[in-house]
C-alpha cells in the first residue's frame, strides 16, 4: 500500500465578485495516496513553488464560457502556476524526481489526471533558482516575450511604456526593450518601486502613478514625442490617458487591465477615437498563443540573466497558508517583484 | 490673358463643436484664372463630382497636431475626396483633359498647387461611371479593400459583421467576405436599408439597429457562435456589444466611429476586459496606409464590379449648393447608398 499523507489545500469557496477576501480561499487539510492510479495517464507531483499571479483573480469570476484546464470549481483547490516535483507518473513524457512547471493545484500535493492539458514542462535547465520558472522563465516571462517581441513589432529608438512596471512582466518587457535599444518609461504605485525601476532594472525613467493627479500631462512629460509601444497591464483611466500620448501607428498590446479587475462596474475608455486618428493598434493576446515560441524564449532569457544583462526581483512568501493574503496583496500593491509562495525548498 | 470666370465655393467657416450645421459651411461665390502660374508644379481642375464622407466631420474639429494636406483653414474652402478634370497642368505628371481623383476643394474649379501631397490619381479606366470614383474605386473602395483583405486575415467560412454596412465602405466590405465565403450580416438604420442589404448586396442577414433595444441580445441571435471580424464604423454602445460578442480570436478593423463624431463627451466603453479575455484585436487604420495596394485592389474589384460579383449603389445630390445638406444627411442616416454631389455631368 502506497502512503496516505495530510495535504493541506486553498479551497476555492465560490466565485467573486468585486475584490476578493481572505475567506473566499478556505485552508483546509485533506489526505492524499502518494500514488498515481495504474493504467491511468497522470503524475502526482508535490508542489515546491506557486505563482501569485492577477489571473487568479479572473478566473475567480462567473465564467459562461465551455469549462477548461483554467475553469475554478467551487470547494476544489485553486488553480495556478506552479514549480512542482514528480513524485509517481504514469505519464510517458514524466517520470519521478522531474522538475516541472505548469498548472497546478494551491495544496502541497497535487494528483493531476491530464498532464497534456495542464501544459507541464520538464525544467532542462537548474542553473537558476527553480522559482524562475514561476516567473521570469515561465508564464509571465512567456508573456512579456510574447507580447513584445513577437506582436509589438519593436524598432530599435521607438518608445516603450510600461504599466504595472515592477511587476513580473512589466520588469521584464521593459528590460527587453532596453536591449532593443528602446527609450523606456515605466511607472508603479510605490517610490520604492520606481526607484528600483531606474536603479535595478535600468528603465530610463519612472513614476509614481499615484502621485500623478493628471496622468495625460505626466506621459506628456516623459514622452513628450509619444509613444510607440505601450505595454497594457492596467486598463481604465491609465489607457485613456495612454491613448492620447500614443503616437501614429503605435501599438498596445495588451494581456491584461489589473486596475478593473475588482471593479463591480469597469471604467469606461471615452477616447477609443484615437484608435482611428492614430492608426493605434490594441492587441489582445494571451501567453497561450506563444507556448510554441517557449524554446526561443527560453533560450533568448536564459542567457540574458546568465550574462547578467537581464535581472529579476522575485517577492517571496513562506507557506501555502500566506497564499490568499498574497494575491490580496497583489491588487493592493504590497508585493515588490514578482509575488512567490515557497512551499518546499527541498530541491533548492 | 487667361479668362478668369466664377467660382461657387463652399467656405469652411469654423471649427465645430458637436453636430455640424448648415450655417458652418457658406456658398460664396468668387474668382479664378483659369491658367496655372508658370514655373510652378500645380494644376488646375474643374471638378465633376464631390464625395461626402464621414471623414469630413472629423477634420471641421480643432487639431492641434502639425498641419498636413488635410488640415481645415478656416475661411477656405472644405476639402474633401472628388474626381475632377485637368484644365491646365505645369506639373509633369498631370496634362490638360487628364481625368483624375484624390482631395481637392468644394468648389467649381480648384487650383492645386501641390498634386503629390493630394495624392491626386490618373483615372486610367472610363469603362465605369466616373463618379466610382469617389466610392468603390477611389478612398472608401480601398478602406475596405485594406481594412478587409489586407488587415483582417479573413478566412473561409468565418462570420463577418458590418455596421453601417449600407454606406460606401460597408456595402463594399460585406460583398467581399461574401465572395471569400464568410457568413455576412449587417446593420443599417432603416428598414429599406437593411432590405437593400439583403436583396441587393447579398449579405446573408441584416437588422435595423434603431429597433433593436439590446443590441448585445440582437447579436447573440445572429451570430449564436460568435463573430469573427467586426468591420467597425460605428463606435460607443454598438462597440460593447460586439465584443460581448466576438470569438476568441477576433478582429476588429476600425476606421471610423461615426456614432462619435458629433458628441461633446463621447460615450465610454466598459467592457475592454473582452480583449484580454478573449484575445481580440482592434486594429485601427486609415486608406493612407493601403494607397501602395492601390494597383491590386482596383484590378480586383473593376474585375468583380464588370463580372457583375460585385453591385454599387450611390445616392447622387445635384449641385454643389447641395454638399452641406448631404454631409449634415449622412449623419443623420438619410442617404441611401454613397453619397456624392455631381458638380458637372460634362464628362459621362
Amino acid at each position: 500500500m502506497a502512503e496516505v499523507v495530510s495535504n493541506k489545500q486553498i479551497i476555492f469557496r465560490d466565485f467573486v465578485t468585486g475584490a476578493p477576501k481572505l475567506s473566499d480561499m478556505i485552508l483546509t487539510t485533506g489526505t492524499i495516496r502518494l500514488k498515481v492510479p495504474e493504467g491511468s495517464n497522470a503524475v502526482l507531483v508535490k508542489n515546491l513553488y506557486i505563482s501569485i499571479d492577477p489571473m487568479i483573480r479572473n478566473l475567480m469570476n462567473k465564467m459562461d464560457d465551455t469549462p477548461t484546464e483554467l475553469t475554478y470549481v467551487p470547494g476544489s483547490p485553486i488553480i495556478g502556476f506552479g514549480v512542482s516535483k514528480v513524485l509517481d507518473s504514469e505519464h510517458p513524457d514524466f517520470k519521478k524526481d522531474d522538475l516541472i512547471w505548469g498548472l497546478t493545484g494551491w495544496e502541497e500535493f497535487s494528483l493531476i489526471s491530464e498532464p497534456h492539458i495542464r501544459t507541464l514542462y520538464k525544467i532542462k535547465y537548474t542553473d537558476v533558482p527553480l522559482s524562475y520558472y514561476t516567473g521570469i522563465l515561465g508564464m509571465p516571462g512567456l508573456t512579456a516575450y510574447g507580447g513584445f517581441h513577437e506582436l509589438s513589432s519593436p524598432k530599435k529608438g521607438e518608445s516603450v511604456y510600461v504599466s504595472a512596471a515592477s511587476g513580473a512582466v512589466g520588469q521584464l518587457v521593459g528590460q527587453y526593450a532596453k536591449l532593443m535599444g528602446c527609450y523606456v518609461v515605466g511607472s508603479a504605485g510605490s517610490n520604492e518601486k520606481v526607484d528600483l525601476l531606474k536603479s535595478k532594472f535600468g528603465f530610463d525613467d519612472a513614476f509614481n502613478y499615484k502621485e500623478e493627479p493628471d496622468l495625460t500631462a505626466a506621459l506628456k512629460r516623459y514622452f513628450p514625442e509619444g509613444i510607440d509601444i505601450y505595454f497594457e497591464n492596467v486598463g481604465g483611466k491609465m489607457l485613456e490617458a495612454v491613448l492620447e500620448n500614443m503616437k501614429y501607428h503605435g501599438r498596445i498590446p495588451v494581456c491584461g487591465m489589473i486596475s478593473q479587475y475588482n471593479l463591480e462596474k469597469p471604467e469606461g475608455v471615452h477616447n477609443l477615437m484615437y484608435l482611428v486618428k492614430k492608426c493605434i493598434r490594441i492587441l489582445g493576446f494571451n501567453y497561450i498563443d506563444y507556448y510554441p515560441k517557449y524554446p526561443q524564449f527560453l533560450e533568448m532569457t536564459r542567457k540574458y540573466i546568465k550574462e547578467g544583462k537581464i535581472v529579476y526581483m522575485e517577492d517571496v512568501l513562506e507557506g501555502l497558508e500566506s497564499a490568499p493574503e498574497a494575491l490580496i496583496g497583489l491588487f493592493a500593491g504590497r508585493n515588490v517583484g514578482k509575488q512567490v509562495v515557497v512551499l518546499s525548498r527541498e530541491c533548492e
